[in-house]
């Protein structure tokens, strides 16, 4: 059981500058628990040449109000809770808030996305496969947004469980026309949010929200989608994690089609039926069937640290992004050594993660 | 060049009873030529135990003329201008009739298939995928049939060449609406025809009509297509074949998309546009890019038989098909006197030869 004050002290660490997923994680590691992080900080950041302040403990105590107020919890990384496959995913978010029933999250999950703007045949579609998945056991996984996701929610709730991850704060409801449906998830489901509460949904916030989605999910189904659209980044994000990539075809004639025949050429599974997508699912081990290029992201694995590691690898990089393997091999030195540097180069604000474990300077 | 008398020879072998395209190339390979093998037929099936009379020359030379009265023409299979990747088809016909531009045969070609009762829409994707290609340089075969088959024509005129492949004789059309388009495919582009002048199209000319088209193309795109229809035999043909198979993809609440929406799940190429099929056609090197289940059946390999091969194998055979391979190991001879003796059971009319290079008694 987490004590008040180190739950205090992960929110603060999470919302101090330049403290991202990885580099929160890395810090937890390296100095046992948050509050000895936050110690630390001012040192670590001090190397790499800037002042450093952590986030204002009158603004961690107002956000936890907040948080409250809104009828919402804290879920950390280490909850018996917290899903087992989204804590699998690179830059997993290691606290978010939520609303509703989180013991749903150990069910089997699917993700159902796809365009705002859908054809009415495409929403239908939606409804059907989330009602049909949802009975079959499964937990719906959705975005709220108008179109596909709210049909995926709607139909999951009349079968069975749906849980709804939201861009803004768990206190917002976006886009406003769903706030009652979000209302409805929350009280009969699982709503989700990794921002603290008063975010507004910036542009921003939506492609860290999609990669929850697909990481919460043994597979994520596009039903309709557009070229170049945010649900095809959601199947990609699915896709490099390793996961199931499912789409439902169209007619060439229908360009709203094209993004989700796109990905099928791409070696996405065509799902026409709910029987399809739980065939599929049921035989999910870990090894995707769909052949959509996945890098088959892990874990990040865990750094021990050597005490006294203070190497500069400052000199080796550049604005353009570089593997820290890479890195690790041109510093000649260990791995924990270099991952040290990196980390108080990145709490100084001079480093920039990128996925797939690549860095940069600021 | 054949001569007249040896064209004669060979028309009539292959009209004779119990002489398939298999059997026959086996009896030239053992003959060298059809007379020789006209003439030894009684023989040789005598030896099944059974009397023997190979076709009429009344009959043949009834059909020669009717053939020439229909502006028609034999090609035969060591003609030059017989189409190689059909050589290399498992049972290709040793002869055909034709009407029309035999030189489009040496062109890549692309066959188009699909539902009698096709969607507007996909008659429309039908005539504009012919178009495209046959613009594109590639001959467009197809089977004339109502719907798919017809638009494909019908598009395929429009840009470039195209190949009709009918179930009867070259002198009857059939659907009987198109024969116009039949007339036109004929002084346009290239018609051709398996069965003799005269022959009504059965049921049982269509498979091996549908086995003609797979194997004059490089890859089979169906367009709509029911489960368990036609077009889809026509596309495991091509499978088969070691041929590209293709499919058109359409909405799940339309029946008519779930033929070629499965097609896809087995692993044909979601084609979405022309240049999905010139992309993939035109790196067509005889190993298909889709992973469709292809058995991948070269030519039949020539038979040497050794004289005096006299071996009776029918004790080894029952009415259940088995291999000639199988055969041949468990017969303890070589592979020559099997086959020989195959030959003296079926021209006996004691075998049935089927498809995979299997065998039974009939």
């Amino acid at each position: 059981m987490l004590s008040q004050e180190e739950a205090f002290a992960r929110i603060r660490l999470l919302r101090s500058p330049n403290i991202g997923p990885v580099t929160y994680m890395q810090l937890l590691a390296r100095f046992g628990d948050a509050q000895a992080a936050l110690h630390a900080l001012p040192d670590l950041a001090g190397r790499a040449g800037r002042p450093y302040e952590a986030a204002a403990e009158k603004r961690v105590q107002a956000e936890i109000v907040a948080t409250r107020k809104a009828g919402a919890r804290y879920l950390f990384h280490d909850s018996p809770d917290y899903p087992g496959l989204l804590a699998h995913c690179e830059g997993a978010p290691p606290i978010l808030t939520f609303r509703g029933d989180s013991g749903i999250l150990a069910r089997p999950a699917v993700a159902i996305v796809g365009a705002r703007n859908a054809s009415a045949a495409a929403v239908r579609l939606a409804r059907e496969f989330a009602y049909g998945l949802a009975s079959a056991g499964f937990t719906v996984v959705s975005g709220l947004a108008r179109g596909i996701d709210g049909a995926a929610h709607t139909g999951a709730l009349a079968g069975g469980a749906t849980i709804g991850v939201i861009a803004s704060g768990i206190d917002i409801a976006y886009p406003p026309e769903h706030g009652a449906l979000q209302e409805r998830i929350a009280a009969e489901g699982l709503l989700l949010a990794e921002q603290p509460p008063g975010t507004e949904p910036l542009a921003r916030h939506f492609p860290t929200r999609n990669r929850i989605i697909a990481g919460l999910a043994a597979g994520t189904l596009v039903v309709e989608a557009a070229p170049k659209s945010g649900s095809l980044i959601t199947a990609r994000l699915a896709g490099e994690m390793g996961r199931e990539v499912m789409a439902v075809p169209g007619s060439p004639l229908d360009p709203r089609s094209h993004g989700c025949n796109q990905l099928i050429r791409d070696g996405a599974v065509l799902a026409q039926s709910v029987e399809d997508v739980i065939e599929l699912l049921s035989g999910f081990d870990g090894v995707p069937g769909s052949r959509f290029q996945s890098e088959g992201k892990g874990a990040e694995p865990q750094v021990r640290l050597e005490e006294g590691a203070e190497i500069s690898i400052a000199h080796l990089l550049t604005t353009a992004p570089i593997a820290v393997d890479e890195l690790i091999r041109q510093s000649g030195t260990n791995a924990p050594s270099v991952q040290m540097a990196l980390l108080e180069l990145e709490i100084g604000g001079r480093l920039v993660r990128h996925a797939g474990g690549r860095v940069s300077l600021a």
